[in-house]
């Protein structure tokens, strides 16, 4: 079916209208019309080829919320009508260890992103959600609560499910010291979730308005990171520290922070990181590890804490005809906390 | 009490003769006349201030065994005449949360080396086991297994527990795929401990020869990690490394042989890694830990299984005075796998 989208061409040109088509329903499938989209910033890298190259026309966007309009003959999860969500999967093999697990996101095959990938079963490219619509297997839909604003929902689709994965699979509970490193669409919701799931939150920044802005969202104390006097008074104390920095950093200030036996998880920055200090990992047992988006399982976990909780992402809303600038904005972080775009603006 | 030693008196001297006092018995001391001391590179790094300025002269020695001589009026566990270990600590706060956890390396109020530690509550600086005879405290005294030859015990006592510990707390089991990289003092007792733990046993090192030694031990495979083709074969297979090298080195080749949520510990490269990179991190939940020596406990246990599966150190017993001669060939890796000074030849 033809379709209205936001496609990238190449490299260096801004996003633009084109029409792509959308495969006809499979009896798994469910048709969805788009009404918000966020933006991430793995759009803008995909956008630009940052990641190696793109397959072109590129139609970015995997924090979908949308209506169903229609499902094939044999869904049985979802009905016209229902609002719901779509993340930055849309099929993977469904029988490798990491599937059975519920692990999507660590298929041994390889998922099939929501968007720029050649591994889907029906072929061609995918497409992704700055789209007026999209068709998705419902293994790969989510449920959305009824109480929560749509526009605020969209970014829990990766920057939530981003932060929410690590903090629920180190286990974090009331009473743990969480640090969260970095203050932009992933930190944020870190506060949120980390906050909601009873731990003492300490936002690590190097800036003061950060912090200050940490607090309003639910942190409960501010760490300044180049103050080393701060740095110094908070070492090993810390049971967790999610590290959302989205760029190559020092993480051995940050590791000297942990407790025995405890974990830094990265899930920003995805390049070397330089000089990881061998000695402060040996003096106490410390662990870095990273994290990869979550499970379809997971995600609905979050979705209904999130429904529960009253729990959603801080957004500017924007129409489609703005994406570029957004993008700009974006680069120099700009933005509290995430752009949604409308999709009736399309 | 005056007693002979070998000390090193600046950086850049060899080992020389020397006389040093050691305390009298406290109620809670054993003393112990040394039989053997393994020659571990801390030693050389100590006599050459490789980590910082030493406290000249320096004793180093922390893989002894020996004879008690006497013991102090309130001593419960050991007797005259029982040959006992000590190994890298003689001291910690036994209070903190570590030291109640057993597990004194990583005491918060920080142990006591054997050699070259200014922290002794007993004043002045610890001296270690290039000597006749040390005085420690009961509670740093390991018993030794009355079925082992003591000269491949020696190397046990750092060489041993710092890589059983690990191993053990990774819960190595028997199925597990356990990659050991490097073949040295460590490497080889982790080879033989992981075979010992019921593990698939994998060399991974750069030199043929080193496998084929490792195949002698107990390995069950040769991995050359510097064939490109062998280390893709092995992607994502391992449930566990342990990382024995000794300098700097690029983990990443090595990271990529983790299964999802997977470990490689470091115990060898006290310094910074160059380029970790968060991508091999986020892409299987994947972890880099440390992990320092063991606690009393551990090393107890440790000597007791190795007792109970005849598990020895392989060594090369040297006089007190090749001691310089062993040091230039411990830095060229020429030793199989671990030197131990004779202490009778003092």
């Amino acid at each position: 079916m033809s379709t209205k989208a936001y496609a990238a061409f190449n490299a260096e040109d801004p996003l633009k209208p084109h029409i792509i088509e959308r495969r006809a329903l499979d009896p798994k499938d469910v048709f969805i019309k788009i009404e918000y989209c966020g933006v991430c910033h793995s759009d803008l890298h995909t956008a630009k080829s940052d990641w190696g190259p793109t397959n072109y026309p590129a139609v970015p966007g995997h924090e979908i919320i949308g209506r169903v309009e229609a499902v094939g003959s044999e869904v049985t999860k979802f009905k016209a009508g229902e609002i719901v969500g779509v993340g930055c999967m849309v099929e993977s093999c469904k029988h490798c260890h990491s599937c059975n697990q519920g692990l999507e996101q660590y298929c041994e095959n390889g998922f099939t992103g929501t968007y720029n990938s050649t591994k889907s079963k029906y072929g061609g490219v995918t497409y992704g959600g700055y789209s007026e619509n999209i068709v998705v297997e419902e293994d790969f839909v989510l449920h959305i609560p009824d109480n929560l604003p749509l526009e605020n929902v969209a970014p829990l689709l990766c920057a939530g499910i981003t932060t929410w994965s690590p903090l629920s699979h180190w286990n974090i509970r009331k009473g743990d010291k969480v640090g969260i490193i970095g203050l932009g669409g992933l930190g944020h919701m870190g506060v949120k979730f980390a906050k909601a799931m009873g731990a003492h939150v300490v936002m690590i920044t190097t800036s003061e308005s950060k912090g200050a802005d940490a607090m309003n969202l639910g942190a409960d104390e501010v760490l300044i990171s180049k103050d080393p006097e701060q740095m110094k008074k908070h070492a090993y104390s810390f049971d967790f520290l999610l590290n959302t920095i989205p760029v190559a950093h020092d993480v051995n200030p940050y590791l000297l922070l942990l407790k025995l036996d405890k974990t830094m998880c990265m899930v920003g920055a995805i390049e070397p990181l330089p000089g990881v200090h061998g000695g402060v990992l040996i003096n106490k047992r410390r662990n870095i590890a990273g994290s990869l988006i979550g499970g379809i399982k997971e995600t609905q976990e979050m979705l209904d804490f999130c429904g529960k909780y009253g729990i959603v992402s801080e957004v500017e809303v924007i129409p489609m005809k703005d994406i570029n600038e957004a993008y700009i904005r974006m680069q120099k972080s700009d933005v509290k906390y995430r752009f949604v775009i409308d999709m009736k603006t399309l």
